[in-house]
């Protein structure tokens, strides 16, 4: 190990609060930035992911605050992550005030709202785990995601299932964790809703149906119109990509195919937007 | 006027629908746009707007076509965009068949899908032209946009509203006129809701309570819960924008303020989420 990153280890483990922006801490960090390119440690990819923005931030020290590896903000948020500051010097946890382009480069992003932490990855829960978690004699909706990729859309489906109580989302099989964007679109969503996946040769249907749960795929078009009929307290609600929309197969297997109304002066909504409505409906339904 | 110019505009002019993407024309692009740095004849800022993206373009076209001032297109559009293209040679309106760079140059955007119109811009209506529209003996929804400045909200919001049969949208009198972005994002939603703006010193609410609308602010805590009782069946809902929310004088002057219930898991829904859900409640009392 050579003498810089010994150094840098050990202004991580020196970290105090500092009461204002200190410029000679500054200028340290510009100085190594210089020196090696990133003043950064590299993250243990594959094992940690940087999340950002505060929500996003202070809903994982809510939730699980052991996950948190290391805490990087700007000079303006310290105030409001006080008490995470507070924590992180108690349990030796490094934390290190920086620029707003530091911020930038570190979170690839212009969105992190002056605060990114470096937290241990969560892997998705086994299907069966998830489902025994929820009493049998509870309404419950669950989220099962086809083909939603891009993080925007899994985000703000991640919000609006936290706000309306959604219990679980299921991922498919081959899905890549959760990205710091897509945390940080949820807006804390991401940690108040577990992700779930089936294992290799699961049945997702019949591992949902021995759980009491209906499946109803979300359709543009041609479905039973959502507000036509009661939807089903156990409800598990699959949700497509926009474009390709969700595969074929798994609309044809649902017990129930449901539309959003509306005038056709557009195609369709915006999945995000569709599913909120959705969501919406079974709260009100069910849960309110 | 010089050579150049002269020889650009006859381009224009003897445009004809390519049955594949012809080298040569393209050649002529690269050509010019060396010489030029651009390729394009400047749009009229000010008059014309560059509207993008497949299903804002068709919207266009179907609902104003004579605002439509230039087509450019790559050639893997020719054939979904025959009739548009015909209508040009008819009308003697230029269009392009351009490479995918030139579209990300032109949109200034990447997200173009193909396909760029050159169109004039539609000016918001007097909002007192737009409530005379509107017949007195029929249920009514109308948007009212305060500080929903980010154009992919506006867009959002309009393509939710027109698919729930929306009326019109109310834009603050300082409102910049619709980007491309937003129409993109619209997904055709902006040709179906009028936009319209209150003339200078006018009073949005006694205009719309002469029209016999209620005003209805939606905030996120402390509202009305939006399930709690029936919504007035003429009803135009202030939309804030997220973050500053919107002005504390217009959430006190409304007639109700309306609170999209849920866990508190997160802090709020997303603008465009939120709208989405009061839209559809709103659908589902008066029009389904």
């Amino acid at each position: 190990m050579d003498k810089r990153r010994i150094d840098r280890d050990s202004v991580w483990r020196n970290a105090r609060i500092p009461s204002r922006t200190n410029a000679a801490e500054r200028d340290d960090a510009h100085a190594q930035r210089g020196a090696a390119h990133t003043p950064y440690p590299a993250s243990r990819r594959g094992e940690e992911v940087r999340v950002y923005g505060c929500n996003a931030c202070l809903a994982v020290f809510a939730k699980r605050l052991d996950d948190v590896r290391k805490v990087y903000l700007t000079d303006a948020r310290i105030a409001e992550f006080k008490s995470v500051l507070a924590w992180c010097v108690k349990q030796r946890i490094g934390y290190r005030v920086v620029e707003n382009e530091d911020l930038d480069r570190l979170t690839e992003s212009q969105h992190h709202e002056g605060v990114c932490f470096e937290v241990r990855k969560s892997p998705p829960l086994p299907l069966r785990e998830l489902l025994q978690r929820i009493p049998r004699d509870e309404p419950a909706l669950l989220i099962w995601l086809d083909g939603v990729g891009n993080p925007h859309n899994v985000g703000a489906l991640l919000r609006s299932a936290a706000n309306f109580g959604a219990r679980g989302a299921i991922l498919p099989a081959d899905a890549p964790a959760l990205s710091g964007a897509a945390m940080r679109v949820a807006e804390g969503g991401a940690e108040a809703v577990p992700l779930a996946q089936a294992h290799a040769g699961e049945d997702v249907f019949e591992s949902l149906h021995d759980a009491g749960f209906a499946v109803a795929a979300t359709v543009p078009r041609a479905g039973r119109d959502l507000y036509e009929n009661k939807l089903p307290d156990r409800l598990a609600l699959i949700l497509g990509a926009e474009g390709e929309g969700m595969s074929a197969r798994l609309i044809a297997d649902a017990d129930l195919r449901l539309t959003v109304p509306g005038t056709g002066a557009v195609e369709s909504l915006n999945v995000s937007a569709s599913a909120a409505v959705l969501f919406a409906e079974y709260w009100r339904q069910h849960l309110s």
